[in-house]
């Protein structure tokens, strides 16, 4: 389901010339809901990042806000490999000043924390954030009844550009691909899906001929 | 002459559908050195970015890495606007942890200042960011001898990587447009022209809809 | 009538062998209100440095709070350049720990960004500001009615204080001058007007014969 | 070799009534040199945590300087999880104001990077860490002689006291237990081993009976 | 009446075979409110330090949280010395991503200052601190009514966690030790008495054998 | 000696109308050279304060550049209290973008420590502050031959300009008052006296007629 709605999101703005191939874990969780979940898919993210390169893609997604296993990627691959959670931050970057993400979750938390500190932290943009703020549905409930859901995206939405000064909004899911435009074209300010930002990103870093630096960081001692 | 090379590099890697209008400031400096000559040609480039407007263009890219009226102009404008120096410094951050700039100067500075550290400050990316290097050749003198300034970013960008841990390697200003491959080359490391990534986001981010939200920072009190 | 009041707050807190000259720019917008208008007026702010140097002023403020063409007037001038909204934050920080910027504004802004934003990171005491806040009116309404405006500041300072935890208040605008003692009774914490920190601390460098640093920053590559 | 070291070091500060099992992960490299080793070896780890939950241990040391599977521990475990990167930093900054890594690499990296940044960035102590330093010896060479090791631990941490002002020094990797005593004893300044700092934290907060909070970052949405 | 409880608590959870000597600054106020308060016991606080020194204790804790006169205490003595806000800060941080502080004071403030922003910076631990909540009983009342000092804390610690994200909650005052044990019961979320972490510490630290580093900041220039 | 030195600079530059005191403190150290002599010094400097407050002084400068006691004389006066640390950063902050600290200390430390980051941390202009550089003469020593103290000033400062992009120098202590101007006027580059920068914003702040706030931080639980 989360699988199909990240594929579609990404076909939907691929350029055609774009091949996109979605895979998803079989043996993991279908959302990753902690630190647990997300270490024990890691490995057969990296399995799948092995076999995609012998295979000779051109660039790889990982499709989770939290950008488990990037770096890991990063070593193992020599083409780029984007987060949809740094891609979405970089690209909102790009148009606002500030920008707030909207996270599924039944619960309210009242700070910034989790998997969405980390990267937040990662990509340094800490002080870009103005908010993180929960919709009120559970990730395993999004599905359920997409019109639901998408009020809920533009409710919280709404607070964060009145409460929180949010200029960019960002959907904090893979599994909320697909509703970025419904959101956007109720609330004005830009919605961002990280699914097509990074499938946008990995397009233009194709196209200039970049890929992930070997230097320091994203060197391995093993041979892939 | 600089105009020249930043309209080259822009095709060069610009999709075939995507229209590239190079113009340069007639009455202002070929290269803006100082906050002084970058305060008198703003008004002239938001003069541009007007009549640009008016002329329908999807967007626009300011070729000055200091990003010149880049809030302005994003006032003015609807549709997207990207400075060199933040899109360089945003792409580099999708291939490396750290990255340094090649600054054109005959002098060396010893730590990261002027309009280097501005658009450092502007994107919140400071941290990333491990040194602003000065290749010792002045950007009057950039053209004169083009292998001889390609060999001063190897052998810069090569002192990048070793002794300050650079992954990255930006060139500093719109007239080394066009040096990137041939320095990459040499390097191995990811060498980003900021003219090319600015064009590439451009394009990422018209294909995707995204416009400058005039929430807060960009919106005007004026009509354009 | 800004350019009035700001003369009279700088003359009634200068000392008596203190000249004073306020100049308006005739050609731009009496208060400076995005980033579009504070880049239009640079060029004819810098004309007047320009022509202040030629006349042997000893010093400039520049009295929008935003300190527009602050680094640029540092490079014309060899005499100090000062900003109100740098002087009103430095003074500030020699009277309490922590600050609240009140700004002239119809509308609430949920954070601190804009040019408020810019000058604090100029600075680099972003962390000791506690927050800036609109007083409900805007600046083009300011002088219509001076107790009102004045009122206004009260109940907005009081928040500030008591809310925010705001130890010293700053008039946010050229335009508040004036009005620092009315509200400073009323609220017993210091109350800052740009206006008369830039002028007392131009007096204290000339006293001690300092001049601006010509060593990197506000060095130029032109002569003037 | 490295399990060996490692316990032995436990087993020597712990205090008598403490039981210390040192366990291996018997799939993993022996020493994680990168994020794809640390990432594989996570799960391993983490099942052996489970296994230790099970079994009723009172607390576990995760001893690699990475802190790898940390937080995933942490969701999985009630009784308190402890890195050996952190517990060092954090004993570190007891004892002195500023520390420098010093790490087991054969090639010397001119910045702080890789997974001793993640580690300091994890624990918000990135500012009292003044470098981290190779000793020029890789981890699969630290048991060959010991006493080059040693030697090379004394002239490394000496130039972080005298070059980079290092005030304590941590041994930046699990297999080299066992040589603070003899560092310190050359250098004078007090010499950090992370297994032995999470031993003595660990029974710190047994004794006061402390757990991992388990209100937000350490909650997990699994039952162990 | 607060020594005797810091005594208490110390001694509590002290291993038998650490000795405990609780000493009350007799012309000092007996709780330290202000900056002034605080300066003017120093010297009282140092003369006891160096009096300690001679007798040859093994270690020594300031039970204020302010950790007043600390660096100076540990350029007296080469034992090691700790704060009771600083170990709680250390041990909070081995337990929680996130922490808030519960002061005593009749006010609510309505941001992080004083001497607790002091202690915060010091460590270089303010952004892992939530917040900082007045529990509305001023220190001199604490132990008027201890039934209601714990009730206080227990409905500070609960907005502290609900509101604040707090996942580790702090006594702020050594006054407030031996409330640890009811106030955690009741919360669920592990508090921390700084008094109980320091002793902790000391011991491990004295297990381990080392001390406060000479090298640079607690080097002193007088002979003690 | 010092005492004198101090109060000539202070007299040289302040304005006829304003009444300098110079006041030594006989029982403490004429320099102070660590956190305990600081410590020990401050009640001596606190009773000064509240002596002089009676005698009812206009405001007070603390000159000694770590600023002992800065925040407690703010409780004890209502009139304003300056260290010399602080305004000498604040001064240099209107005048360059970057500044370094001359010491007086024979021994070259490789970083930033002691007062002198305390007092760059309670400014919150660390990040301005690109060294502090040993003048390789001991503060004892920095009277014996004023030309030799003069020429190490100007050889640091030097190097100070050249290898750490300087822009403003600062003295950092008071015992160097009276060198500023032989030193800028070889270097070119302005130098500060914390000293007379703090007699200057005494004279801003008396004609401005601005006092310290009582709102929060300096507020005291006694009354003097």
């Amino acid at each position: 389901m989360m699988t199909k709605a990240i594929e579609k999101a990404a076909k939907q703005y691929a350029r055609p010339t774009t091949q996109i191939v979605a895979v998803g874990l079989k043996e993991a969780a279908e959302a990753l809901l902690g630190y647990d979940e997300a270490a024990e898919a890691t490995p057969l993210l990296l399995k799948e990042i092995k076999q995609g390169v012998r295979q000779g893609f051109d660039g790889f997604v990982i499709a989770c806000f939290g950008d488990p296993g990037l770096y890991a990627a990063r070593q193992i691959a020599t083409v780029p490999v984007l987060g949809i959670g740094e891609s979405a931050i970089h690209m909102a970057c790009l148009l606002g000043r500030r920008f707030s993400i909207l996270q599924p979750s039944a619960v309210d938390e009242p700070v910034i924390g989790g998997a969405y500190l980390d990267v937040l932290e990662r990509t340094g943009l800490v002080s870009r954030c103005c908010s993180v703020r929960s919709i009120g549905i559970d990730v395993s409930d999004l599905f359920a009844d997409l019109d639901k859901t998408t009020k809920a995206l533009v409710a919280t939405g709404r607070k964060a550009i009145m409460e929180d000064g949010a200029e960019v909004l960002l959907l904090g899911c893979g599994g909320l691909a697909g509703l970025d435009q419904p959101v956007e074209k109720e609330l004005g300010a830009p919605v961002i899906c990280g699914v097509v930002s990074a499938v946008k990103f990995l397009e233009s870093l194709h196209d200039y001929g970049k890929k992930t630096s070997k230097a320091y960081t994203f060197k391995s001692s093993k041979v892939y």
